[in-house]
């Protein structure tokens, strides 16, 4: 019903979203298996673990998958003072909290994009995503003269222009209701807040390419939702987060319920770049220092220690609790049971309108 | 199709938002001569001026419509400084844009609630729908005791719950993509920012009473998306915009289709409370002072003036040109018109999926 991922040989127009930092090769073969297309998130893999983790969903299963990588320059200035200053709010937070971690300088502050790319390439999945930024034409066609097919992520009409002019072969809309962080380029990330009830017909009636539908989307009737304003597949991120396959932290799990939509909010604090979540106790704690943090990847890399830290003593209030404005309604539940349910309420859903 | 607008009469699951300063008499009345509710937006309207909008309609079509008003308290403070202060700001900014127009201190700064509320149980509508705050209990039983049902705002799944437990009839939930005034009572407006795809199957899961839909909606296929959502029935607003019978000044109607979605912002300085709208020459101007801006109703009545003269200037660069995420969709055709294109395009959907 996806002429996109029927093109793949993709049975259901069901993309589980890359989750950076929350997804396993179980949770991408676990959906790709069930006849979804799952992604990996691998923005913050070495190429090493890219390719190992490949692997292992290819030992998985042996339908298509996909990987999705942020994309960054190789170099980028570094604003000492306020890695250090920042540095000292983050380490008095953790000590007021009672946690013994201490932000660290990592040995570099994030994997090379370009070293990343040519492991994506040698992994050669049947899709590769990106976000942050666009890529070059000549990657573009280099991914495709491997066979394989790129998807853009888009939070405007422009930037789906930008993807699909740079010669994407599918461009995927991220609503503002979506969780995590922000594919933004063109514009300040608060002049991209478009929900998808306006990003979606906007954006299929601009670009000739299939547009996949991210942002609040949990069950099988916001997939055929979505698929009335013109969305080729949905991609669904928060509605797999509760699942066992997810590497999301159990106390991140626990607190999803608590998730009500006005208390999901727009997050710099722990990555330097907008990305939505819960706003709790670590947000909230740093809302004072909003002017003082480095930008991604720098606070990203600082904050990853606290936030392993908090994880392992089960203090969700102290860790980055990605989700999206729907984050309520998650069904914890294996992931291949999560594609069938979805698949079966999307047809029940048609069936209702008939 | 809509339980709730059935019960009414209504015969399409639509109702023309409320558009309170540009909507007419003839508009309201197009549309609910048409088989939708059409919806006069009276909060800046004196009791006999309501009263005399309500006649006009009544005389045009015996069908059922609504009144809109905004929830004010009837006295509230003023910071005199702050007042001279924005005058001299808005002042002097229409002189640098060459209009001869200044701001006034007006008889008084907002017509009071307690008599347009009176008034409009005089006008005895169909249906009173509120934004802004609730009503209390005793007065939604009033309107209610006399016929007319009534219908809360909500930005979040609390204010919806919060209007359900006052006993509203209905809960319109304006999703963040939705134009004009924000309805958000419960939270600061920008933690309520909750796209469609989140709010409304959030909502209908909450509550007991129908749940209106509204935001970014400008077709049929939108409108058919909104029902498999859960929504009772379809608010738009933006896509009467460009109505003839809708009394949006010229310029505005013809800056529209240039309201690319990341044009399409969150503006207080027109008004002094947040509300959705193309971010033009004006508001660029204003946002330094950003800080310094009254709240509503002090800062509309200000700028009233002001707005009135740019549209009599043709310039729409200067006016409060509101808008939803979804405004360059708009199709300027006359309202019962539109309705019919609505309800065919919605009829049309369904096959599609059948």
């Amino acid at each position: 019903m996806s002429a996109f991922l029927r093109s793949l040989g993709v049975e259901h127009p069901l993309i589980q979203a890359p989750m950076a930092g929350s997804n396993t090769p179980a949770l991408v073969a676990a959906v790709s298996g069930a006849g979804g297309l799952g992604s990996l998130g691998a923005s913050y893999l070495e190429p090493p673990a890219l390719l190992e983790q490949a692997a292992q969903i290819r030992a998985a299963t042996d339908r298509p998958f996909a990987i999705n990588l942020f994309v960054l320059p190789d170099a980028f200035e570094v604003d000492e003072a306020r890695v250090d200053s920042i540095r000292r709010r983050l380490d008095a937070l953790m000590e007021s909290e009672g946690l013994t971690v201490r932000t660290e300088r990592p040995a570099r502050w994030a994997p090379r994009f370009s070293d990343q790319l040519a492991a994506l390439r040698e992994a050669r999945p049947a899709v590769a995503s990106f976000a942050f930024d666009l890529l070059g034409h000549a990657q573009v066609r280099e991914l495709q003269a491997l066979g394989i097919r790129v998807v853009g992520t888009a939070t405007s009409v422009a930037e789906a222009r930008a993807w699909a002019e740079c010669g994407a072969d599918a461009v995927c809309v991220q609503g503002a209701e979506a969780g995590g962080h922000r594919g933004t380029f063109l514009h300040a990330p608060d002049e991209a807040m478009v929900g998808l009830f306006a990003l979606l017909p906007l954006t299929v009636a601009a670009v000739d390419i299939p547009v996949i539908a991210a942002g609040a989307i949990m069950d099988g009737r916001g997939m055929l939702a979505a698929q009335m304003l013109g969305a080729d597949a949905s991609q669904l991120g928060t509605a797999f987060l509760a699942c066992p396959e997810s590497a999301a932290a159990e106390a991140w799990k626990h607190d999803l319920p608590q998730a009500f939509d006005h208390r999901v909010g727009t997050i710099y604090s722990f990555s330097g770049r907008a990305a939505r979540g819960l706003r709790n106790r670590f947000v909230e704690a740093m809302q004072p220092f909003a002017d003082e943090l480095p930008p991604y990847p720098v606070l990203n890399a600082l904050t990853a220690p606290l936030r392993r830290a908090a994880a392992a003593a089960g203090r969700g209030d102290l860790l980055s609790e990605w989700c999206g404005q729907a984050a309520v309604r998650v069904r914890p539940m294996p992931a291949a049971a999560l594609v069938r349910t979805l698949m079966e309420e999307h047809a029940a859903a048609r069936c209702t309108l008939a």
